[in-house]
């Protein structure tokens, strides 16, 4: 148990005036007690109450969570863990949850009575994961420096004839290559107008000459993710196609520029927006300007219009405009950054430079 | 909208005196009304009503769903889902919500006064999902052939210092070869006593002459997962190791002989449990025997002690016993079978026998 991360998280029930909670997010679990399976559809938890050891709820398929400092309760496939978890939890109280708690057992728990009220209180874990200590920042710098080398690697790639797939399913082997454990989320390589949907998947599409080739991609390192993505011309570039890319970097460098304790999340969405805005093309960035990352690739509290909460040293998130043309081309260029005392620092060091490769 | 799945789906809610449900399993949205997307931490949902056209909640981020056939309210990152979905919903009436609503949704619903109840209603959809048609059953035919095919390269890549991840990585290819898209589920590797972890994730350790050598793997083809595990030695067994083996391999036949229409999903798992319990592993045979599966790996209803419905022509799922030893060795024997109006058809036609290779 990390003791340090468990009284964070107790420091922000308490604001809440909540005595117990229950969170069942793996990656949080093992953020605060080391102990890490993923459970698909069976139940697992940590019970923590505001004082006393915590409670690790696991099915006894797991790996052996002895060891990890909480209370193990442990039970079959054919028991019910809400009869336990029930008999856990102070019924006089009301109890936090984790937003990720499926109906599929919130709904039972109600039933049961398990306490006298159930709030949604992820923030009070998200809130203490949010902020990364010097370690999690070096391993945050890490990570991005592999996702630096891939990018690297990935414009060597490109070749006539090469499909998206065969790109995207090669960086598996490049990420372990470069010591990373694989991939953050799933990669995208879009060829041409698949790069005007953000979340296009690799297809079988080959590369013809004169494509716009866009690279979204992310590796998991030492339980750290990066993620990053750049756009390239592979032919000199139209006015508009260069009015877009521009468009883009400008709104991506003027929001890293505004990053500094106690400015907003949603002032930094706006001034990438802005910038998209008034170049003419607003309509076409449909997405919030970024997002927090850490264990995993997506964390909560969103750089977007509407989170007006400070951003705060040790914050680490993306930055990532983009202008979607369906049918014509997508341009997107993002890299993540660490909010510092005085400003942030940029984790990705690929150039942002227009390049025709 | 396929009109006759959602026919079912609506029989199934009337059994249970429910009016109106919110559908927000991804694979249950494709397979009701043909659109897909993975919406992560966004809002999806599938809203449907006793009578009239369903509605779809999808983030403007998503692929465009319009053609399929719902009503469909579209939202920004901005913007707050809850209150559309509460504007939907016949607030008089309880809402049957699917298990896997986040409590991130659930409990702001429930403080709109979306509706006058919130009841766990997955067992609608689940149980009509649960029963295959002619077509689906091909097609879990097709991806359970390639899963055999794949096995048989797999045994051909046993040898001297090559590592479990190596197999593991390598893997994807060769289904791509035989025409699956990917994985149905992160590939199982498993040398020497890494068997005895029923969930074993491939890691660098190399093979050994001698080593125990277990594959749990599946493929995804035209949407459809297969699932299967052999077991093989690769040094003359033990007599132990030859008891535990023909243990397994006699649970796993006795188990597939007797599914027929009205026997129960428990007494398929007892009669496989019974055959290691009396040979004296009960104890090491720590999971249920099995789990339904089709567009996901692992679909709701298993075949466990605790599951006494009788199974029905059209249910696919999973025969799958094993004994683990802890740092000694695991063996398991998994195959996929269809139930018949009169028996069973088994998918998988790789052999069960004991083989050293």
């Amino acid at each position: 148990m990390d003791e340090r991360r468990l009284a964070r998280v107790r420091e922000n029930l308490s604001k809440r005036d909540l005595a117990q909670m229950l969170v069942v997010d793996p990656i949080s679990i093992k953020w605060l007690c080391g102990y890490y399976t993923e459970p698909y559809e069976r139940f697992l938890a940590l019970y923590v109450p505001a004082q006393g050891a915590p409670t690790l709820f696991a099915n006894q398929l797991f790996p052996d969570p002895s060891g990890c400092g909480a209370r193990i309760v442990s039970f079959s496939d054919t028991d019910d863990p809400v009869a336990f978890v029930t008999e856990t939890c102070t019924r006089e109280q009301p109890l936090g949850v984790d937003k990720a708690l499926m109906a599929r057992w919130l709904v039972p728990l109600m039933e049961s009575g398990a306490a006298s009220g159930f709030v949604l209180a992820s923030d009070a874990v998200d809130g203490a994961r949010s902020i990364k200590d010097a370690r999690e920042q070096d391993l945050m710098r890490a990570a991005s420096a592999t996702n630096d080398q891939a990018m690297a690697w990935l414009v060597k790639q490109i070749a006539p004839g090469v499909t998206e797939r065969t790109i995207a399913d090669a960086l598996l082997g490049e990420y372990r290559r470069l010591g990373a454990e694989g991939h953050s989320f799933s990669p995208i390589v879009s060829f041409g107008d698949h790069g005007a949907d953000p979340h296009h998947e690799p297809d079988d599409t080959a590369f013809v000459p004169g494509d716009v080739v866009l690279f979204d991609v992310g590796c998991r390192q030492e339980d750290y993710c990066s993620d990053m993505t750049r756009t390239f011309f592979t032919a000199e570039p139209t006015d508009h196609q260069r009015a877009v890319y521009e468009t883009v970097r400008r709104a991506n460098e003027a929001a890293e520029k505004i990053v500094r304790p106690g400015v907003t999340f949603a002032e930094i969405d706006l001034t990438a927006r802005r910038t998209i805005e008034d170049a003419g093309w607003g309509p076409y960035f449909t997405h919030r300007l970024g997002h927090q990352i850490g264990l995993v690739d997506h964390e909560p509290g969103d750089v977007s219009a509407s989170h007006d909460e400070p951003v705060q040293p040790g914050q680490c998130f993306s930055i990532e405009p983009g202008i979607y043309l369906p049918g014509d081309m997508g341009v997107r260029i993002e890299d993540l950054l660490i909010v510092t005392e005085t400003g942030c620092e940029i984790l990705n060091h690929y150039p942002h430079d227009l390049v025709v490769l």
